[in-house]
């Protein structure tokens, strides 16, 4: 039996609980943690782990794979509390929204002897928390994963045989990159939505636009419905590449804006049109392709957790352990 | 047997045709006009009309209900066009994003013989045009009237019937409320989302952005995929509110970017919190309640097109018709 333990039970933790308990791979054992006992224990009911942690150093002990899914912020003191309890050769994950300072603070905290592997599934719903949770959340979106450079193969593809058995497609970035492109695609209309509705709201006026609300104004602002905690580490972790974003985007609306005050048809016209167009396409066929190298293979989570690959892994990591023990010995 | 024109058969004009078909209002005969005979053809072979007319003025000639679904800057030369072929009596409606120019237009190019009463169905889609017309796309949504000073309390009562008949709920209020109100609440999150989708769009990076692009990025530029000539009409014909949008837009959008630039908690998680919270309670609740005086009665779509009401409507313009021509045969 191997243990698999998720720290952080929301939408995110929850729906991968979900997802490695229906794929129904044999001798897997779930162990969650959660902040308060009233998500633990829901996460429990509804299938997403197999066992209860009253604490994130319980859940990790004896765990071959630790997936850390709590707000960017709580990371870092996760990570002092899990290192001390990580048993020799376990892979840690985690599925923050930004990932510059998750890779830092794993190199600072974490033991030599653990494999960190960064992670960050493109996956949301308009509802956060526990009670959202769908092992169908990750299915053919993007999971980008951002290795540390200790880690080793094995680790990275447990990540990835685990971002596939979610039903994702895996990428692959460095952390830096990963930073700067959900600054635009992610984090910028999370400020926008949360900034539209704030404003709209504000209006004397409210109750009567409240009534004249349609379907845009619903889809518009729905990232204002996440998890406010969420977005504050989003915004201070990823500080400067958000702040250039809604720099760029200012910018843009002021033309839109010069374009209407002008009030002279083409100009206007051709503001809308491109983005029309373009998104048009970009709906129907999808993300233009890349020169990616060689594709992803498929790879079984199982095979990772239980297989030969881990114990492989394991052995060696169990080895250098001892070594290191004895080096320390004979310095004494 | 009572004629409907329908002259504009986009996903409006389309699906109220839709609507009205499925009804099965007995004795009603559907004329559809378009700018394209595509459309037209489409429009007929779905069942949103029962007769293609080949120009404006052809579909509304003995139409006792005219519905313009056409772009707004397009609605002035429509009701130049069918100005002379509207027979006395006729109530005439539109179902334009701005009201404010349509009912100037209405009063200045419409015989004082016709009713008009200007509406806005706050519902959309994603996908403009003919084929993504829904006999459901107005359940449960807000339909704007906007009665001109002149219309009788038959043709108002004319169109209400009409927009219930769709499923909508009926709002009453005047031109200049309505075109701030949907400034706010519709064109300002219009401009957001195309200007959100094209500065990420014009990113070099745009092809690696694509790939992370998930839900919330689908959402919040959902509205760019509109048509891009109704939102130039938009923005155009109601300008100046929405550049006052615009601009206190930009004001929250800096207050929240302060936040993030001075990297403390409170403001950051505070500018994030009170949205979510307020949306949550906004989706939950629906819109705040109003004093809005007396409830708006159920009205028959098919008692005001084929009963007594509409009958002695036509009774009373027809004399006032005749009374009038009489008066101006005393002069000569």
């Amino acid at each position: 039996m191997e243990r698999v333990a998720i720290i952080g039970l929301g939408l995110i933790g929850g729906s991968i609980g979900l997802a490695i308990k229906r794929s129904g791979v044999k001798d897997l054992h779930v162990v969650g943690n959660a902040r308060t006992r009233e998500t633990l224990q829901r996460a429990k009911k509804i299938g997403a782990i197999d066992e209860e942690a009253r604490t994130a150093a319980e859940a990790v002990r004896d765990a071959r794979l630790v997936i850390i899914a709590a707000p960017i912020l709580a990371t870092r003191p996760l990570f002092e509390e899990i290192a001390p309890a990580l048993m020799p050769g376990a892979v840690v994950t985690d599925v923050g929204s930004t990932k510059g300072n998750v890779m830092r603070w794993a190199k600072e905290l974490l033991p030599e002897t653990v494999h960190f592997v960064g992670g960050h599934p493109m996956a949301g719903k308009e509802t956060p928390g526990i009670d959202a949770a769908d092992a169908d959340l990750f299915r053919e979106k993007t999971w980008v994963i951002v290795p540390s450079v200790t880690a080793d193969q094995g680790a990275v593809k447990t990540v990835v045989g685990l971002a596939q058995l979610c039903g994702a497609a895996v990428s692959f970035m460095d952390a830096e990159e990963h930073d700067s492109y959900v600054a635009a695609i992610s984090h910028l209309p999370l400020a926008l939505s949360s900034a539209l509705f704030s404003v709209v709201f504000g209006s004397a006026a409210w109750p009567e636009l409240a009534h004249l609300a349609s379907s845009g104004f619903r889809d518009t602002t729905r990232l204002a419905s996440g998890s406010p905690e969420m977005a504050h580490d989003i915004m201070i972790s990823n500080r400067d590449n958000v702040l250039h974003w809604i720099d760029r985007f200012q910018e843009e609306l002021s033309r839109f804006r010069a374009a209407i005050a002008a009030g002279e048809t083409e100009p206007v016209l051709e503001a809308f049109a491109k983005p029309q167009l373009e998104r048009d396409n970009f709906m129907v066929n999808g993300a233009p392709r890349r020169n990616l190298g060689d594709p992803i293979e498929k790879i079984s989570f199982s095979d990772m957790m239980l297989g030969s690959a881990i114990s492989g892994m394991m052995r060696k990591q169990t080895e250098m352990l001892k070594a290191a023990e004895e080096r320390a010995e004979k310095k004494r």
